[in-house]
């Protein structure tokens, strides 16, 4: 038995620096970047170790699909947990999101949106698995934009997928121009455009100062 | 003389043919997809008359970038100044923008998103490509709206670009979602959300209204 767990710990531990790798790979190069000779030459493994690991160059996409979403996970979403529900947890969401973009986690930027745009006229098993990823984090943000319209820190809203899509889009808009022109003034944009749409809708200026939104 | 011409009009409509194919490939693949085999068989042509036509990936990459910005340029900016200068111009812009997108004027959707996020982490002449052709459209659409700040149209505006950010993340974002989702109901919530904006800068809703955005 503790041979067998010695050996399920090394391939877990494989199967996680290889994803690693993965992830880097597809953000900078796509999904389509990812194949088993590279990520193997990469990460000074065996060919056949790493098809073993994985399979096909599918179940290779999904699984990196579903790490990043750990990733992401953790930088976003956990530390935002600590803030409570409504208003403040959403201007968490949007200071951590910026973060995340800005301080690359992923080497080319967004893991999500750069996968989003090389599959999105690409019907697929992939395609389903970032389809599943994205609904999650627009599931929480929705949720998240609800509690602040029930506890009443956004009185001029009436529909919280409406807000969610607008952040969304400035968030985006952020990452890829962030990229393209080597400059956080992108950042700086999609702050002051999601500060400005929240005090339209009612949101009290010292909840947004609070969290270095205002 | 005559056969010369003969010979460069053919040279000039071969080129076109296989641009055209070339913009819907890299709409759908990336810039990455186009190759100069997968081209000759994609429009029945030799390797070595496309390869004749572009010289290398590069300029065939470089020459299919202009060749959608001349495409878009027909189908969103052309139309737009048939309207007068200021905001009316502005509303024609999103309405034909949110068109072109939608009625997929290229084969896998907006052909600059896709290359945009494709190249973003890239640095190249084909980055500079991209960055030149979306300069332009940038500085259309911000002089544009800095016409309608002259003539008192959005009195709450302050900042030209930043606006026009915020209008091109909204375009972006119901790109890749109706793409994702095939669905429409993103260009609403891009219509929705620009028409808002317009509103909170003072903008006349009767001239919304009448751009088919109120």
């Amino acid at each position: 038995m503790q041979q067998m767990d010695g050996r399920k710990a090394r391939g877990d531990e494989s199967r996680r620096t290889v994803l690693a790798r993965a992830i880097d790979i597809a953000s900078v190069d796509g999904l389509e970047g990812l194949t088993i000779g590279r990520l193997a030459s990469d990460v000074s493994a065996s060919k056949s170790g790493v098809a073993a690991l994985f399979g096909s160059k599918e179940q290779l996409q999904l699984a990196t699909i579903e790490a990043a979403s750990a990733v992401f996970a953790e930088a976003v979403i956990e530390p935002a947990r600590a803030y409570p529900r409504g208003l403040r947890r959403v201007c968490a969401l949007v200071r951590l999101w910026l973060g995340y973009s800005a301080d690359r986690v992923f080497e080319g930027g967004c893991f999500f949106l750069a996968a989003s745009v090389e599959c999105d006229s690409k019907p697929g098993p992939v395609r389903d698995g970032l389809i599943r990823a994205l609904a999650t984090w627009d599931g929480y943000l929705g949720v998240s934009i609800g509690y602040a319209m029930e506890q009443g820190e956004l009185p001029e809203l009436t529909d919280a997928e409406q807000l969610a899509f607008e952040i969304n889009a400035l968030f985006n808009e952020s990452n890829t121009r962030s990229l393209l022109h080597g400059s956080r003034v992108p950042y700086e944009q999609a702050r002051t455009a999601i500060a400005a749409r929240l005090l339209s809708l009612g949101a009290r200026p010292a909840i947004l100062a609070e969290a270095g939104l205002g």
